[in-house]
């Protein structure tokens, strides 16, 4: 399992190792992935961290080299990485522009096309793989002061919706997740307090349950596959 | 648990009976009912077979009040109930067209609102219940020869969009499930054996498997309720 | 041309008027047709009155024969009807919700099958004739209070795709127009003065535009139709 | 008004100049420009052609101020860039994969955002400028083999949707056209003969029949704007 390691990508990386699969963890960074890596540990998994740039051809390509040849072959990728950052179009920068796209949805690209080659290598006729997006409303909608982050999010879909219909025939599970809402974070705590305050009520999204359904896309037999679903506390506004 | 007895209303019966619910299911003839009530039984559950039109305003209330007053508070809805008769529109009749939208929205129309009164109604702000209404490829898009059954399943969706929209907010999880594909049914088996072979490679949809989404739906806790989500086979195009 | 006798069907009908074609304007009541018809007669063009009511098959299929027998071939159809009253789902009577649906859909479906029949009996291989819909807002979303309306717009947006997909073929060009915004009628001026005040900025539909944008419907070559577009003040949310 | 030189972007420069608007043409080489350049001459418009990469922000920036000081008010934009070069998503490169992007969506964004920045700045308060991008069916949805050209037209779908809920209250008009199937190019003609046969038909649609969408669009009045249409043959799937 390939995961980034924000509150969800960890959450998911935790759930996945309690069922037994060995956790992959990547980061620009790999000190900040100590804390998950002793978390996983803690509770009884297997977990690896590596220090990889989503973004760079190269870094990919080697990096899921070396986990299929050291760890042997992935079984499910999780591509979770994309911050919002958002401007008026009049403002916007074409460096911000181009790196929201290069984050949320050039690294989409890189990891999952060269996780796809592996699987779809694979023998066998039954379910070869995994390979699920994060979306959020800006995947469905554009709105004021978002072009950028929804310009990488509509193409992230289009990734995800293209690779269901290519592979979904040979084998790979491809799922997109739109997570509507604000999720329990470090960063919404600090910067939106107010919002936080509702996880009184359930108001905002539990990493862990964002992680609930990501193991469920992964479980679903190849007769009732889910491509896309979407979460948000009861309390949202759609 | 309300359900209709088709082969996927009957395999969400069976699922939420061996959770330890109390099934209850319907329509319109009590005979056609009893094999079921008995797999049920034999399963271990609790099941209750009711005769019932869902397109008659007083026959819904009625049952509503019944189980509410003779069994306990209503957990789940699942309406479930539309068939599809392809027609030309130039060879559709006002009959046809209009026997499509009652049984397939106009019930669900019923049964949501008189389940969704008395669920509003429990005291306490957790989970107050879930409804779930079942959706098809049609519920996305019209098509030729489908006038009549997609204005059917637009209209139910529209119906839980609706309700999700209003009732979400008061503690009522309101899902819509587009099921796409061939579901492993006797209908399908006689009419379209071709089709049928294809169980073979998991071709069409175990009806389950639809179940277990339908579970996973209804546990969802209330911070992260999906609100739509597909199943389809594997090999199907989309 | 047929056409409802409201704000935006006068409209219409008289633009089609201006073009030269006779404009066949119908509602349950004669009366309130005669200052549409001596409008359009005002102006120089031609134009009847039909008293029928949309909804019963019998008088649909009369007046479409009286029409095409007496004054030639349907060119085109605008279906045009539908008024919304907002309910909690909680209060949504069964009477009410079928009515909506009858009115705003079902209405639709027997005009736009009784005209397509004709349509596509005509001789020759070009542009056969010409279906619109009016849609709105609630065409492509479900809202709170809005189940009865948003169902009936959904069912008639699914009608006008499934049209499309069978008849564009076939030479019949078939819309949908989403008008999205309030629009400049007497209903709009009487109950949500607020909302009407924004016409000093444009902020409400002048349903002449709308009308422009019927027309051009109408017009456009076969090799490039439009299905749908949305039409909306500059500074309606959206 | 800027456009691109390919059969569409051509004939919306004719039908602007034929309106008497002055034609600015763009293209990275300007040689295959001047039969454009002369053809909207001899028709008796106005036409100057740029040599200009839509890529590079600062070539973008550069000729928007260029036309500006030397020519006068921007009041439409059209963005028609965009080739698709399907590939299995195994296949596809990081390369390919980046630069269809960056014509089709990124390039977008520049001149956009350029020429957005010029429109809010004039005085008064009715319609300040248009901005037409062109779409297709990938805008839509993803496809196998399509993830690339689909990604980056649904980029650009989010690009014309936040411009205008961002700009619409400030009264520049954002359009979106999906344009769904063949074009009579030359690059139809000489690979897909058979699709070409379908002209003698109607099949394929005329360029100067976009050309007379993109003119209505802007001349639509401010209460009635359209955002999105699309535009096909009325033989064509959909």
């Amino acid at each position: 399992m390939i995961g980034a390691g924000d509150a969800t990508g960890g959450a998911i990386a935790r759930r996945f190792a309690r069922e037994g699969y060995t956790a992959c963890v990547t980061r620009r960074s790999l000190d900040k992935l100590q804390p998950l890596l002793e978390q996983i540990r803690a509770e009884g998994g297997t977990a690896h961290g590596f220090a990889s740039d989503a973004r760079k051809e190269e870094e990919v390509v080697a990096l899921v080299e070396q986990i299929e040849s050291t760890l042997g072959p992935i079984a499910v990728l999780v591509f979770n990485i994309g911050a919002n950052a958002p401007s008026s179009i009049l403002d916007e920068t074409a460096r911000k522009y181009f790196k929201v796209w290069e984050m949320a949805c050039f690294g989409g690209f890189l990891n999952g096309r060269e996780v796809a080659k592996r699987m779809v290598a694979r023998t066998g006729d039954g379910h070869k793989g995994t390979i699920i997006f994060t979306g959020a409303t800006a995947s469905l909608r554009g709105g004021a002061n978002f072009a950028a982050f929804a310009g990488a999010k509509h193409a992230l879909r289009a990734l995800a919706q293209s690779m269901a219909r290519e592979l979904g025939p040979r084998g790979i599970h491809v799922a997109h997740v739109v997570v509507d809402g604000a999720i329990d974070t470090a960063f919404i705590r600090d910067n939106f307090p107010e919002r936080y305050a509702m996880k009184d009520q359930d108001g905002i999204v539990n990493p862990d349950h964002i992680a609930d359904s990501y193991w469920m896309l992964h479980s679903q037999p190849r007769d009732a596959w889910t491509h896309e679903l979407d979460l948000r506390p009861y309390m949202e506004k759609f």
